[in-house]
């Protein structure tokens, strides 16, 4: 049993952690951390937990960290720094949510981020938490950046075939489309209904700051360099993101060794669906901490990859309890996934045919 | 432990009642019994499935039944009773969560429901399951009637009132908003998407077939003969029902007097959030099994009255697991609901401050 | 040909108004006032305007007015009393959008709108433009009084049965839902679409400043002292609102005598189309000047009424213009409707049908 | 004045003809033509049509095209040959609103719209009806085939940068979201609300009938042999098309040469709005004939183009008009857009400004 707190409770995903961990046997929620919502209890300021849990939001302070073996921190860009170094010098782990540590060069937050980065020291020995493909130093990690949602969708579906040498590194052309809850609760005037609603827009065209986390991390997993553009657009929706891939395949590379490529990396991930030649829908992976990837390859050469995610759970607050799991010896499902029995996903049956 | 089968196991509520029951710890899911999609995998009918149960969906046999405690039942009206009696009498408990066992005159149903019922018998020895107003009879069913969405929603609302004489019991009107899930998986022209979103309409005004079972079990929990109008529509969202109800107060009755009245009937009932003069919102109850209710009082001697529930949870697939958790003696909550420690709902601070 | 101005251009109600003055044969949009837009070009400030017209938004100035002969004021409420007082001295018409202008009693601002009205004589000069109801006054007024959205989908629906004497003028219960264009641009934490999708809530219980709006023109037009409690309710729509209320039957008042006070009263009424005992759909109004009222009797008496109708267009800125056109003795539907040949809306086969 | 009739009068695409049609000075609707709806009156079938047309469906007939100029078809694939055939040989000039006549080799058909066409002759004479591309063929051609909905969105942004070689031709990556109404009223099963709302998906990939039309269109106007991926998707909206492509600059092409090439082709297109660095959105393009087109250049060289329009108008009805239009001798905008002035779209300051 371990105790945990959340600094940025009151944010959506401050919320998703909360009501994942409800679920969670070996997790106290001790501590919850806010901002403009300081002195509120959670329920007050989310009164969807109401009869769920009853705690009152705080101040961070250093000392409040004492009774806490781990700190989730969701809170907006640049504004983590000091909490996290705080937290670490206290000896607890933590798992930032937000994007303050994904990189390794403090110059690119500069250009992407607009902050100077002030832990830099921080920055290098953070690990990157993408479950499927960090697992190890994950487990032994103090301090976990937890992915950007649009790079988990994206990483996921890319690496294995780059990894395996199956598809060209470059011109790689990947359009995400994203639920509005990706741009969390912020109250601008091109995010209200009725001018999100019933339209569809690209953003941050070329200057998204998802960018280099991509490259850095399609490069690190893989070995090789990639060279990619990726478009990210808004949709009409809550939660989820759907991810688009044009690549071109390298000679001669067939159907089957796509899907096997896709098998050696996730034989035992039992949150990656790969669905072969099948279509993701993204209504399938709502509010769970699936990646559903499938794939089509055409007549030019040319292979088309789907990939799809809850933003608030694989993409935030579920990937990052999968990271939890992990540094603390847990099941990787536990909080986030009950099964009947021991449903294989590499059943060909179920999965893996070709249609 | 138990284990249960599900006959409709392929529609809106059954796959519902299999996600939430794959949260259950004392339930197996044994058998899933079909129709159209017999012979299938459930997870191949519904790809959201894959990772977490793989089972074939069968035709329903008698036979089938000897392994189970319990039998939910999720067919379209008129479908379920050669099943329900089939079941019954082979002695294991059953939950209708369709309509075909809620009323107790056969003659409405030849009216509302355009069949002739031809079990009688055993409609009258059904148990009406609205979990918080018949809880005694429930754990002693062997079949209970799973109420319908609408009235859930509007008996939570009415009864305390109607039951404590606090309004007056005609002139009630009553006006419901319903998302589209609530038709099931009906493919029928005014049901596509381009014809229900952007848009609201009523529909069967002044015939639905849930105002019979409203107008029965107002009158069998209350003791009061009830007059009221009910007015369902279509919502262009997925989930969820919205209840608004305008009634006339008696004489001199107080905001602390409809406060106490919910009090009274609900102090111990977990999935009730009475709220007072707060409004619900319908995003805070979908994906729960809550309902939550808050009222307003008029100049005029209104009570406007506001109920809220997800019609597939509470209104259908997470009320039947209560009523299933109350028949084997487990916890209310049981599947359903995870707390941290014991928030009351009834703490004054929370939910009945008076704005 | 006349020349306009609208102030308060570049708000939903402006940016309407724009639009559907383009194809007003009769018109020149000749100033485009503004507040924090000033100085950008109209199609800079909405893109969807580009290709259309291109004029630069101006800080209001009583010199601009000059030109003009007729102002449109589309400001939030309390800011509009200046900028008409000056229209009205320099001897221009003008419509009043907004709702400065509609009540009588300067005592309901107060306490409705939470602002002292400081134009008090204009108030009682200012004529209400429900176009229906009030042609001529409309037709010789210098000031129009443009009636809210709400009230104009209510006062539609319940004139003709209250001024015919059919239905009780007590415990009317009026339940309407809005898109969310009707609340303007305002930029506000829980009207962005994260909050507003998949959701509904009602808001301003008790307390809407429709309310006194809805009490002075019902009780105006119709000669009755009208009781009643107003509910409005959010939707996760852009555009429209749809209006259901409940009200008693007067003794023995038939179907009939229903559709006959329907037909009395608005014969040559372009924009009402009153569709007997069919039910209203919003998507049928969206992006129209009309009005869709229907209505079913119940067993017990109860008459329920449907009406729908766009926010923006018979709510706001498609009523503003049929009341410049009844002002300026043009046709009514002049740049609202183009219509094949006559087709009449009091034809039985098309409307009037007892289903 | 022209009088022309509507084959498939009652789908979304007639009844976007009859609603914009309505507003054409120089046209009559003198002829309906139906097949489920024949026998009711178009306002039946479509109430929004009511107080604005009344007009009987008719089973289509040879004889009736007497007294037509011009006949639409609006009908499913495959369906449309024998009517059309019969309409040119009664010398009246015909749009296909279809995909009957789009392509120039039969055998596609047969692959791509699996049936087999029989009449090729016809095939060969139909004209191509891009109208910014084809006006001088559209101006003299009995048959114009009306291009798809994706086409149109992918044509027009492509087509001046292949044309004047600014963009290689190969590896160009095409995503398509569209609204639902694309499908048309076609009633199925994952079509329905509920399966659609609050998700996104990809159909028909690498076998959708809008590739072979693309491709042979691209290369005839551009005179490049093309090399292209598309994939379409479906999106919880009712209209509007938003494509995202992703191509490789030629060597030091820059920013001012797209733009240019922009100007080039479009300087008198008042349907096209290229907004040069700007990013287009859905809703700004919903309900018009206008096509909204950007762009972004890559560090790496890639090129982002995005085009957006409306998939009923710009898609099909509109262009359809915009046709016409250019057929009879009438002014382009004629019946599909009033402006105020001349408001060029290529004056720098409004559209062409680099950000």
């Amino acid at each position: 049993m371990i105790n945990v707190g959340i600094v940025g409770a009151a944010g959506y995903s401050g919320v998703e952690l909360i009501k994942l961990l409800l679920n969670h046997d070996e997790v106290n929620i001790t501590k919850l951390f806010g901002n403009s919502s300081v002195g509120s209890l959670i329920e007050e300021a989310h009164p969807s937990l109401r009869g769920m849990i009853s705690l009152q939001i705080e101040q961070f302070k250093k000392e409040a960290l004492k009774e806490l073996d781990l700190l989730f921190v969701a809170m907006p860009s640049g504004q983590s720094m000091q909490v996290i170094k705080e937290a670490i010098d206290t000896n607890i782990k933590v798992i930032d949510v937000g994007g303050d540590f994904r990189l390794k060069d403090a110059a690119i937050y500069t250009k992407y981020y607009n902050y100077e980065h002030t832990e830099r020291e921080l920055l290098s020995s953070a690990v990157y938490g993408l479950s499927e493909w960090n697992e190890e130093a994950i487990s032994n990690a103090k301090l976990v950046a937890n992915p950007g949602c649009y790079p988990t969708s994206i990483l996921l579906a890319l690496l294995p075939l780059l990894k395996e040498n199956l598809i060209e590194s470059k011109n790689i052309g990947i359009t995400s489309y994203s639920g509005t809850s990706g741009a969390g609760k912020s109250v601008t005037a091109n995010m209200i209904f009725s001018e999100v609603n019933e339209s569809v827009r690209a953003y941050k065209v070329g200057d998204h700051q998802h960018i280099p986390e991509i490259k850095q991390y399609l490069e690190h997993f893989s070995g090789v360099e990639a060279n990619f553009s990726f478009v990210p657009h808004l949709l009409p929706v809550t939660r989820g993101i759907y991810t688009t891939i044009h690549a071109s395949l390298k000679n001669n590379i067939t159907e089957a060794e796509i899907i096997n490529a896709f098998k050696h990396n996730y034989s035992s991930a039992p949150f990656i669906r790969f669905i072969g030649t099948e279509i993701p829908e993204m209504k399938n992976v709502v509010n769970t901490n699936f990646c559903d990837i499938g794939f089509r390859i055409y007549e030019n050469g040319t292979l088309v990859l789907f990939s799809t995610i809850d933003n608030l759970v694989k993409g935030a607050a579920g990937q990052a309890i999968q990271n939890m799991n992990i540094m603390f010896g847990y099941q990787q499902t536990e909080g986030l996934l009950k099964c009947s029995g021991s449903p294989s996903l590499w059943d060909k049956k179920q999965s893996l045919q070709i249609k």
